[in-house]
């Protein structure tokens, strides 16, 4: 009896912590389409109003040139700034075993107008790291992006 | 007796996953040092031999203003390039519950000279994404920096 009160108290403390390879797979698909949702919402809807739904709330924001920018709403006054177009997509995810951090990596695009109306448009990679919430949704947690070249023309 | 197999089993087979609070704040804890005593090793040896020992064999660059380099050895060979000091004091590390994956953030500087041997500094931000290896070991998985301002003076 003891021992099967232990094994039942050794689930209830380890289930939250196990997965297994299969379901390990199933959640990098489903964070990269997070990840690809979130940039859909992002051109849709504008950077601003994507981070502030993707968003955790202790996230830290490590933009280019600037110092590092922690807690949403921050986060989220930094991205209403100017007119313009933010587009990625995630090469990579990988979620840890315990299946509630993880990362995607991936290229991005910004895309202004200039003064002619004409579109320029700038490249960037980016990683961000993911934690998975109470109610099971990934949130951002942190997030840095670099200048990328050109795509190759094909 | 079916019962008590069980519990070994899923003993067995979880004990790789069970991480308490309290060894997640230790391992914590010891990527931050990890990441520090590789920046120490850097100043020391130069960052293509720092880089060299703590990489991970498939872990991936994305350099500013370049593509992502992926390789360890790709990646060694982007470090050698040019005499340039590279150190780094990280800010923060986390370790998802499972323990085998966490990640670092801090600041750094690159420091070169000039055609009249003074130190020129640039400031910049990192991410490190880090896997623990089979032995125990802590590597390098995935490394991206942007610019940074430079210190406010004290």
């Amino acid at each position: 009896m003891k021992i099967y009160l232990g094994c039942v108290l050794l689930v209830g403390v380890l289930s939250g912590l196990a997965f297994a390879q299969n379901s390990l797979e199933k959640e990098q698909s489903k964070l990269l389409q997070v990840d690809a949702e979130f940039s859909r919402y992002s051109v849709e809807k504008g950077p601003a109003v994507a981070f502030a739904a993707y968003l955790a709330d202790d996230s830290v924001l490590l933009p280019m040139g600037e110092n590092p920018i922690s807690g949403k709403q921050a986060i989220v006054n930094y991205f209403s700034q100017g007119e313009y177009t933010l587009e990625w997509k995630p090469l990579r995810a990988e979620v840890a075993k315990s299946g509630e951090m993880g990362y995607t990596y991936g290229t991005s695009e910004l895309r202004t107008k200039d003064k002619d109306g004409k579109t320029q448009v700038r490249y960037y990679k980016y990683v961000s790291v993911w934690k998975k919430q109470k109610n099971g949704d990934w949130k951002l947690a942190l997030d840095i992006g670099n200048q990328n070249p050109a795509p190759a023309q094909t």
